[in-house]
Formats: C-alpha cells, structure tokens, sequence
C-alpha cells in the first residue's frame, strides 16, 4: 500500500459510542479516516436498510483530530451505502465497523448491526471487518485490544479478502495479558433460548420483553465460541452467500408434483 | 405425517397483505394454521430483532376460517420467536413465511424480512420456507403459484430439511401456463447500484431517498436469477452458518504481530 490507505470507519452503537471512538484512534495511525455512523444506538438491526422514510447525513465533529465524521439518520447498512455513493464519492480501502458493545460471535452475527455494515461493505467488493468486545458496558475498557484490531486491520490491507468474505473479530474480555492471541475460526452452532418477560402496562396492556439464554450447542474446539472462552480472539471469515451447496443434491431427488 | 401438521405462517409486508392471505389459504390445505405476522409493513428490515423496546401480541380475526391469528407489533423475527414461546408453546412442523410482495432472490436474502423470519424458524430446528412472488404490487396475482407453493410445503414435511437448512423460494411474474417448473438453484452473485435520490425539505433540510439499480454479475446457470429469468420458480437452500470455510486456511498463514 504506497499512500495511505482510505479507511471507512462506522458501528451500530452510534457516532459517539466508546469503541467507535477506540477503533477511529487505531485507524487514524495506519491510514485516512472517514466517519459515518448512526446518530443512534442500532442494535440488533440485523441487515435492516431504510427504504420507506427519508436519510438525512449531518457533518458533525465529535473529538479532535484530522478524521472527517457524518452522523446519519440510518441504520449501519444504510451508512455504508451513504458513505460509499455520497460521502465518499469513492469506494474506501478498508470499511471497519466496532468496536461493538457485547459480542457478534456464532449465531450473534445474523443479528448483528456492526456485521451488517462490514457485510454491507463486502457485497460493495471493499474488504471489511467487523470489532467486537465481549463487554456490553458503555465504559468497556478497550485499550487492552487495540494493537490486536491494528494487527488485524494491517493484514487485510496487505493481504486482501477472498471475493465475497469478510471478517468478524470479536474479542474476549480479559486482561491484556491473559489474551492468547489470535484464532481463525468457523461460526459455533449456537442459538438463544428466548425467554419472553410478560408484563402488564399502567393501562392494562399486556406487553413483552425479549430476553434469553444463550446455548452453544457445539463442542468443536474450531468455533470462535471455544475461541472466546479460551482467551483467544476470534476471527471467522463471513460470506454473504447463503447458499447451503452441500443440500442441492439432496433436494434435486424430490418429487414435485402438482 | 399421521396427523394434521402445525404450520406456523408470518410475513414481513404486515397481517393484511394479500400475500400472506394467499399463503394461509395454502396451508390450510394441508395443516392446522396459526398465524403470527406484523401488524405493520417490515420490508427491507433484515434480521432485526427488538431489544429496546416491548412487543404486543393481539389475537386478531381478519378473514373466515380455522385458523388463529395474532398481530404482533414486533419485527418478522420477533413473530417466529413470540409464536413459538407465548402463543403456541411448542415448535410447529412447519413455518412458512410470506408470500412476498416482491423477488427475495440472490443477495436480497440478505436485507429480507420474509427470509429473516424463516431463518429464525431454522435456528430454532422448525423447517422453514420463505416464499416471494416478483410482483411488488399490493394487487398482485397469487392464484397462480399456488399449487407450486402447495407441493413445495409438502416435500419439506414429508422429507424435511437438513439440519442449518431453510429453503428461499421465488416465483417468477408469469401466468401459470408459463411456469416452466421448480429448479433448485444457488444463490447468484448480484448486489444493488445504490442511487440516493438527494432533496431538499420544506425547512430548508437536505435529505435522501434510497433508490438504486440491480446488477446480476453471475453468468452462471445454475443460479436463482438464471431460474427466475427463464421462468422457473427458484428453490434456494440457505444457511444461517456464514463461515466462508473455503477462506480458513488462506488466513491461517497470516502474521499478526503485534
């Protein structure tokens, strides 16, 4: 890479959130930064965009530095489109989305608004990754990961991404010293058993709150859950090809008959 | 399957649509149906589910017949898990979701509802199918498919699916005549050309609308737009596992390094 690379920088947590501001000071040594982000939390957005209601982009500045920074109306997909076609004018080098607030590993990633804007990158051909750190606190101390997110970002603009892949990193929350370093994984086959809280509102209306257990039913030591667990960060290479090839044949014998 | 099934029926287009009437008419056919559907539109909102805010469940009485329905102020998502929790306390047979105002083909699964909704049925072990007509108007014409639809549903709860496995299907706008059949198929490599249509407001305000271009880059055959384009209905296999595992070993001899 001769020039500084252009790095695209964003989150579902929203412009002023913590590890957005981590993962901007990390960016800001290895290349230029551009900042859109949401101007609201957007959690478990999933790959949600805007289609039904108008976006609008504000240039805001948030702290010192040479970082350009837009808030947006949108969800994570919604900025990286803007970004892209509008803001940018130019695809960027690298897109990084993070540093999220709680975990996006195994089943985490399909509802993931920070996997849905490094996704959302990848389908745009830019190679993206997606931070997350295993603490949902607002003030998550995130100084102990950043040469990790560094190191990660510094191979992707070396090395490049396979076509139609990008990464989803999520790091344990331990002492720096206690990390063991980095692990390339596969997805664990986990789900969460929802438990729904009824309650009733002051005017008698029943409502819910989701909530839930999270169960990993794999025991494999590849997954970026036993990853986790085990002090290492994760790194799972994400595609957006949903296809399940390894079910064509068997779907080719049925019979459909009218 | 001794007795009746259970099929568990939601959409994203909302509990009115026309598509998801079509749909319960269907299954009722073949099973004892429950319906759990949003009460408003939720196109475009991907996997979204709500954490931040409480959910409503209704039972609601739309059209004649067996089946019961509940509107639910949540996200297709949020329906599949609300229905399997609170209003049917067991897992159905079957969900089917749909049938979609619009095409969920290639990498519209990613921003899809309709999908979201089946995907949700797959993580929790139910066989799940998407279904999705490409017509976007509310008027659309569903009598044709329906026997197409029928026979799909009845090959996945006799031979179900693999396990991580739900099925993406989309009906080309044809007359029935036309229907050249059924083709299993892998999802085509395309992405949108995002145009922001970019106004300014009676306030003075800048804002934008997201409009953009489809663009099919995959000369393959074997694809759902090659399918769809030669008029066969597009049965996709999808997964909710996004490991790309073909890219594992290339990011196995990278060097991080602090």
């Amino acid at each position: 890479m001769p020039k500084r690379p252009l790095i695209l920088v964003t989150n579902d947590d929203g412009i002023t959130a913590p590890g957005l501001r981590t993962l901007i000071g990390v960016m800001r040594e290895i290349g230029d930064v551009v900042v859109v982000a949401p101007d609201s939390p957007q959690s478990a957005m999933g790959h949600a965009i805007t289609i039904n209601s108008t976006l609008h982009v504000e240039k805001v500045k948030i702290d010192d530095g040479p970082q350009k920074e837009y808030s947006c109306s949108g969800t994570p997909a919604d900025c990286v489109k803007l970004a892209v076609r509008e803001v940018l004018k130019r695809k960027p080098d690298l897109c990084v989305s993070g540093i999220n607030h709680g975990s996006n590993s195994s089943i985490n990633v399909i509802y993931s608004g920070t996997m849905s804007a490094a996704l959302e990158a990848g389908i745009e051909s830019i190679p993206a990754i997606g931070f997350s750190l295993l603490d949902y606190n607002w003030g998550a101390n995130f100084e102990y990961c950043t040469s990790f997110v560094k190191t990660i970002a510094e191979n992707v603009l070396e090395n490049g991404l396979p076509d139609g892949v990008v990464l989803n990193v999520n790091i344990p929350n331990v002492e720096k010293k206690a990390f063991k370093g980095i692990k390339i994984c596969r997805q664990a086959r986990a789900n969460w058993e929802e438990e729904f809280d009824k309650r009733t509102n002051p005017m008698g209306r029943e409502y819910y709150w989701l909530s839930g257990k999270f169960v990993n039913m794999d025991g494999g030591k590849d997954t970026d859950e036993w990853a986790l667990e085990n002090n290492y960060i994760s790194v799972v290479p994400v595609q957006f090809d949903l296809t399940a090839h390894h079910a064509i044949q068997q779907l080719n014998t049925w019979k459909f008959s009218e």
